[in-house]
């Protein structure tokens, strides 16, 4: 990863992190609530989607401070969605990001509430933007909860569940992963370039864009599961292979992923440079997508 | 109960009952989940919170399906949280209405992504309502989320879980049921009176009509549960003293209980005349939530 990129995701996890927090911090409600709030969005994520989302805007307008809210809104929603996957009658894991789970250190009910709480809260978050007029607010969070409920990541976690230990195609694969994963990425790059003002056909290329970034993201995770380092994932590498999931490779060996990954990125440049705007920011983060070691 | 308000009740149970699924059952989403959020959704519940709406509502105007998507939303959040709530996490229920509860149905998993997916459309179906405006669209999701989220409903589940197992003080019992109750009745009385375009003072009382209306509603959820059918209930009773909960008749004695209910309707009742309005069905209603034996 080139110093400037890495200068830009250091500097930017640092903003969505203190912004993340800040609104949490203020809120006046019961200590645990907040105590495990704050556990899983202090827990240390890379900020991808916060920081896709602004460099979508940043893109075709630079007063960044517009995306801050939204894209902790879409950090929020993130964090929800891992605490609930994490639980018991979900993917029952111990660890995230090296840490121990939500329900592992607030038991199980206050992590069940603590997700609904970040849901919630995050739509609450993008009403309150002094900096976004009333019809921005009314499209985005129309937007974000497309992407993330039953029309989207949430459909994305059930067809992933009822596709444990069953084999499904490699167009099944892509759909699962398009809804589960693509469509908060999705979000992510149709907001920062609605925010800055993209026309729809410059959106347009973005979405597509999004969509093989997500496929990019996917296919390195299930890479990573095989051949990642425990110490730098923060979790147990194998767990496809042991949960018998339906991978990339196990669907195409590793060097099919492999292949099938540059076939992504590919396609994801292509649209990018059709998006007619300073996009080197985005295709620097395709690179980062793909390269990703955690 | 009248039969005027009777036939007021049943009909609109069955107005929302309709605009509820409608919606869902629209979606194109996985038929399992579609399948757990409609089961909910339409397991008879009495619809208290979209009719307290709708008669808050017309108290100052008549247009009736300017409040229907709001009111399907509100019943939405209602229904979720009770998905989650009879979770083995949280309450490890069975039967919720004399029905399986959704995670005996559905599988936890499934469960609780139906939650979520209920949570997440109730935003979603406010954004979509096109009789109403931007600026109302923003103010009810931002009054929605502040009622249901960590400041609201999900405030008042932890404080009541907490609570669990200790004996607490007459204030802190209220305060409980103020959050885990009573905001999303605070919400539907204020949705309904605001776009009815009420004033500022008229909605400020009915507000406070509200609160009491919640005391009121949980006193005589801790008495039916003392005194309470199990056939009319549609689930067991004594659940509370089982469970160690605090309740009023456990605070008051079953007379002191009594009581304190006839207390709460007086006080509602002076401030639904200070409304300065025909709210002669919200203190039908009042009488209604007072005396229902389920």
């Amino acid at each position: 990863m080139g110093t400037l990129l890495k200068n830009y995701i250091e500097t930017n996890q640092k903003v969505f992190h203190e912004e993340l927090t800040k609104h949490v911090r203020q809120l006046d409600i019961p200590t645990s609530l907040k105590k495990s709030m704050l556990y899983s969005l202090e827990a240390g994520g890379k900020r991808l989607r916060p920081i896709l989302l602004l460099a979508s805007f940043e893109a075709y307008a630079s007063n960044v401070e517009k995306t801050y809210r939204t894209a902790s809104a879409l950090e929020m929603i993130h964090t929800y969605s891992l605490i609930h996957d994490d639980l018991p009658a979900m993917d029952d894991d111990d660890y995230r990001r090296g840490l121990l789970t939500n329900h592992k250190v607030f038991g199980e009910a206050t992590a069940i509430l603590a997700g609904d709480a970040l849901l919630t809260f995050s739509f609450e978050m993008i009403t309150n933007d002094a900096l976004l007029s009333n019809s921005e607010k009314v499209y985005l969070i129309q937007l974000l909860a497309q992407a993330s409920g039953p029309t989207g990541m949430v459909a994305g976690q059930i067809l992933d569940m009822e596709a444990e230990n069953q084999t499904v195609t490699i167009e099944m694969l892509e759909k699962i992963h398009a809804l589960k994963t693509g469509e908060l990425l999705r979000f992510a790059v149709t907001a920062g370039a609605y925010l800055g003002n993209a026309t729809k056909e410059q959106i347009s290329y973005l979405q597509d864009f999004a969509h093989y970034l997500g496929l990019i993201f996917q296919v390195q995770d299930d890479i990573l599961d095989v051949t990642g380092d425990e110490q730098k994932l923060g979790k147990a590498v194998g767990s496809d292979e042991s949960n018998n999931k339906s991978t990339y490779p196990k669907l195409l060996g590793l060097d099919g992923a492999i292949e099938m990954k540059k076939h992504y990125i590919e396609k994801a440049k292509e649209l990018l440079k059709k998006a007619n705007a300073d996009t080197s920011r985005l295709a620097d983060l395709t690179d980062y997508f793909s390269e990703r070691d955690h």
